[in-house]
């Protein structure tokens, strides 16, 4: 990473949704010596469980600051994570979930874009993923090369001749090769909660299907699971 | 417009400032035959008066419905017009201007996109404009195109093969053609607020880059002027 070796450090924003995999790319982007500014999104989520952990992985790895935008996306429903009225599925579906939050990354990744540009910072980094993932469609690398586009004219930067670069660096990892390669950083995965129901304290349901890929990545790592389950 | 004439009205989500260039493309998107739902953001501008403005337009003109997404903008800060620590220029300047708010047609768009997935709307309009606009990247017709690409992988209408479609239909009109087009189509622009820096009642200051650019388009249209302005 010869730039951040350079005399100034560059800045990144790091979008930290409290989560193993964003933990993960916190974790990645502060050992490559960028100064990271983490985001996290308040935006009708059930509960707050996430943005705690968010608040507790972005000190713990050592981020340059924190902040938490809100976003009323529960106003357009439309998703078992906004919507109490739409049932967190615990079976495996076919297509694309419930869970599904349309829009919900080209939302997060154009707020990033505009906090990098009032921070100066040339570089975003999310953690989608799409080996491992849960069929959405905004989780596909295709995805990131149409927003990657978007990003190298969308903004002041841009236009003045330094876009910003998108990093998506766990997008063809599976969730075995994000948990070694978090663990090898030193990312202690009992601060993340990745469970979609998880209760106040963040312990986790473990039967949702965000419970089931993060138990089932554990196992196939062959490492210990941090995880805080209430049954 | 052959689909919107057909037994089945098709659904547009139309994005509406209050401004002027809004209100005349949800006029043309209804005078199109599109059921239109109306997305307004309280963003952390200056004063509520364009989205009481907007609430009117959205009514006059006969919106199937209006909503108001919040999102904490400010909290970014970098723009004129979400940061009271930066004065709205009053003189017209070079390069982007202090009121650009970073990234705002990507955040608005991406969520646009996601409402329209909500409901099932295969066309979103916003009336970016980039003849008689005031220097942001994100009114550029690249920007267009590159969201429009974004749209039509990013949702669960593009997987199912239904990729919305975006419109920006005053993107190379000068204003004087977009407020002869929306005249012609009955728009009562004295129901609009264009300016930066305008009190409670919506009365304009006559002298912000928004209000000259306003002026000058009724002039060269050859039309009358409706806006209030303070003095």
């Amino acid at each position: 990473m010869s730039a951040a070796a350079e005399d100034t450090v560059e800045r990144a924003v790091v979008l930290l949704s409290g989560g193993l995999d964003s933990a993960t790319v916190l974790a990645a982007a502060i050992h490559a010596g960028f100064e990271c500014h983490a985001l996290s999104f308040r935006y009708g989520q059930r509960h707050d469980a996430e943005l705690a952990a968010a608040a507790r992985v972005a000190q713990a790895l050592g981020a340059a600051s924190h902040r938490v935008i809100g976003i009323e996306l529960g106003s357009i429903g439309g998703s078992a994570l906004t919507d109490a009225d739409i049932p967190v599925p615990e079976a495996p579906t076919e297509g694309i979930p419930a869970t599904y939050v349309p829009a919900r990354n080209s939302v997060f990744l154009a707020l990033g874009m505009g906090l990098a540009e009032v921070l100066d910072a040339g570089h975003l980094f999310i953690g989608v993923n799409a080996v491992d993932y849960s069929g959405y469609p905004d989780c596909r690398p295709e995805f990131i090369e149409a927003f990657q586009a978007l990003a190298s004219i969308a903004t002041r930067r841009a236009v003045e001749g330094a876009p910003l670069a998108l990093h998506a660096p766990l997008i063809r990892l599976t969730k075995a090769e994000i948990i070694r390669h978090g663990v090898a950083l030193g990312v202690d995965y009992g601060l993340t909660v990745s469970c979609y129901q998880a209760d106040e304290t963040g312990a986790a349901c473990g039967r949702c299907e965000a419970c089931r890929l993060r138990r089932a990545g554990f196992e196939a790592a062959g490492l210990p699971d941090p995880t805080r389950y209430r049954d």
